[in-house]
């Protein structure tokens, strides 16, 4: 048996799992639409997702559409829509761009996605009414086979940490991969394309681009030529993936698809290896305010760039970032390669031709702050002055409140924060965050002893 | 009287110094012709400079050029010139990108310099070719009363540390000056042009540029349109021109023209200052060799270059620097923004679809100095390492042997060279040096309480 049919074996569902999750979905379907004849509400539940599609991997999610004609308003289409939701088990409302209901049904987690029912996706008048029409293409067009090989694919993908287009990861959706294998056919013939890709690259099936479109992964979506169905992966995924496909090819190991689960650093270990980086390792920490995932997580993007242009801009050197959001807390990690400035910094002036030059030199002339200068340099004004902060963490913690981070980060840092240096944030419950923050490697390459170096 | 009536008091030769200077001159070129004829040497000797065109100040130095026929070889012509040269009193020779003596004619400074005598200055055959053509420019059409006009903006270009086009200065030659009054007619009118300047700033005379200049300030040579009788003004000498002249036309005070001189800083306060910066404060000193400063300086603009550069690219950041020569020493000054370090570096691998990807890995995966990685970032394979010297001064003295400063300067480093941090600058004869450079002031501001900030 090859590596690949033993993958296959691993992530792909029994024909009992199979049956078991289609009978789950229809009974779902049914159950929205009596609940809708019941309360009057004029929604058609239509299951979507990889469960409709048969490309879902063991314990998938069951997606179901609620369509409304397109005359229905807006306000109606939503609170209908998250009235149906109620009908899943333990329901939580998401408000992403757009608002859905999340919960379980029986054993799978199940989505609830109010939609209009459209002649055309490019009359799209919500995030996700495109979302049918994919649904159509694929059934159409995807063979029996090829269902496995996009299951290969999603495999790896995630083995290699690339699956997924949310924020966290900014990688992959399946449909993407369902694109893939129908560009390329199969897995081992996508593994092979992506091997020689260079980014950008550009990519389409049978719609060219309506528009042009400036990611690094461009897969001009078949249902609508203006939109770029990879426009969610960064550079940084497409470079993994295309990496890991470089690397799978020349020798193909399980690793790849079920990478090693290495033991957790512990609190010394923890510390021997900031010992080692010598470098200052700062975090940010609050209290995650209790909302889901994708509307959190690119707030800390944001958050982890407002932070990082703040530091630089104060004159600290960023050596790496990362964002991390646990159970009741979020979390933005800073590791700073200078965090110690001299008390005298450089301010710049204009040059002298310049008409503010002389409200730079009245200012400066006799200011208290004032170290040396003004003089002329790089054709220039310049004073050198006092630094206000010269530590990092300190700088940071004086500026968190100003810093613009996104709505509910902002109310969450108003309400409070830590920020932790160092040693301080071993054994607090981030030690796991901090551990793979420090760690950093490729995914199917980690092992227990990496990074164990000299 | 006016100001400037009374800066030309006290700048411009008496009649009887005026006398006397062009008595030592007459002498000094009759004395060459006799060597001349004495020995069978074919030179004419001219004078030239300041003297005579009669734009000079105080304590005038006498140039004599001797010119030979186009026919004669560079070898003869060299080796004649530095013959002649031997009438001067304590003459040395000089060697700059043209032989020449220096040495003293009574109580002068004066120069021999050897040129060809050529019918056009665009047949030129060495660097000073030109200089018999710019004489007789300016003597024809500077008007007596012009004189002081040029006598002034020297003394003002004198003052604000500006006049010059040596190395050490990168300011307006005398040559240049007596080109703006030309262009301007009065001391006046340059300050007032000049005061509306905003680089790049091109001038002319009545010959347009034959070529395209991209120094900051252009004044086309009257005599050759292929040069720029400007070319050595730096962007900070032309920025702090413009500054000054601007300053003085809103209020005229001697102070420009007759910088004040504070008392230098003693050894307490140098401790001081070092101390209220906060900065690491680095010194290569080496012996100069016995070479004029003409050849040696513009070496140490290149040793100060090569030495930012590798801490540059170290990493470290270098918050200013600047050479100097002293009596028999050298020294390149560098105030440190980072001068340490962490332990860990992050380095840069090709992105992973380029040919030498694998190398990299290879060389990386298992290398001893490893700490992290390798991992995917900004599109590229990277792998976090140890650091070879985290403390820039380290650094620069492992460093120094291998920097390429400029012929002299290598060989003088490879003889020997000192590296001195902070408090071991104090007391070592470079306390004037290291004052001047921290305290830093544009020269007609500084004042004995300058920078006592706070």
């Amino acid at each position: 048996m090859s590596l690949e049919d033993d993958v296959l074996a691993r992530v792909k569902p029994t024909p009992q799992e199979a049956e078991a999750a289609q009978e789950a979905a229809a009974r779902l379907v049914k159950r929205l639409a009596a609940a809708a004849k019941e309360k009057r509400i004029p929604g058609t539940p239509k299951l979507m997702g990889s469960v409709a599609k048969d490309t879902f991997l063991k314990g998938p999610e069951i997606d179901v559409f609620v369509t409304f004609p397109e005359t229905t308003p807006r306000e109606d289409l939503e609170r209908w829509g998250l009235e149906l939701g109620e009908v899943l088990d333990d329901p939580t409302r998401r408000y992403a761009e757009h608002p859905y209901t999340r919960g379980r049904f029986g054993p799978y987690e199940a989505d609830v996605v109010p939609c209009y029912d459209l002649a055309s996706p490019s009359d799209r008048m919500t995030a996700v009414d495109r979302t049918p029409f994919h649904l159509a293409y694929v059934r159409e067009r995807l063979g029996e086979a090829q269902r496995d090989e996009v299951r290969l694919l999603k495999a790896f993908l995630k083995g290699v940490g690339c699956y997924g287009a949310e924020a966290r990861v900014l990688g992959f959706s399946g449909y993407l991969c369902e694109l893939l294998v129908l560009r390329y056919a199969t897995f081992r013939a996508t593994m092979e394309a992506a091997s020689t890709w260079r980014p950008p690259v550009p990519l389409e099936l049978d719609t060219p681009a309506l528009r042009t479109f400036d990611e690094p992964l461009v897969f001009v979506d078949p249902v609508d030529g203006e939109r770029n169905a990879a426009s969610a992966v960064s550079l940084d995924t497409l470079a993994t993936f295309i990496h890991a496909a470089r690397e799978y090819l020349e020798a193909p190991r399980p690793d790849f698809f079920f990478p090693p689960a290495p033991p957790p650093w512990d609190e010394q270990r923890l510390r021997e290896e900031m010992g080692r980086r010598g470098t200052e390792l700062l975090a940010v920490v609050s209290t995650a305010p209790d909302l889901p995932e994708d509307v959190l997580f690119p707030q800390l993007r944001k958050a982890e760039l407002a932070m990082r242009a703040f530091l630089e801009g104060e004159g600290f050197r960023v050596l790496r970032s990362q964002p991390a959001l646990l159970e009741d807390a979020w979390i933005l990690l800073v590791e700073m390669e200078v965090a110690r400035l001299p008390a005298v910094r450089q301010h710049h002036g204009p040059p002298p031709w310049l008409k503010n030059a002389t409200a730079f030199l009245r200012k400066w002339e006799d200011a208290p702050g004032r170290l040396a200068g003004p003089y002329v340099e790089g054709g220039r004004l310049q004073v050198d002055v006092a630094r206000e902060a010269r530590e990092a963490g300190e700088a940071l913690e004086r500026a968190m409140p100003d810093l613009s981070l996104g709505k509910n980060l902002d109310e969450a840092v108003r309400e409070g924060f830590d920020l932790l240096r160092g040693e301080e944030l071993v054994g607090r419950g981030y030690d796991d965050v901090v551990g793979r923050f420090l760690r950093r490697a490729l995914p199917w390459k980690v092992s227990s002893s990496s990074s164990r170096g000299r």
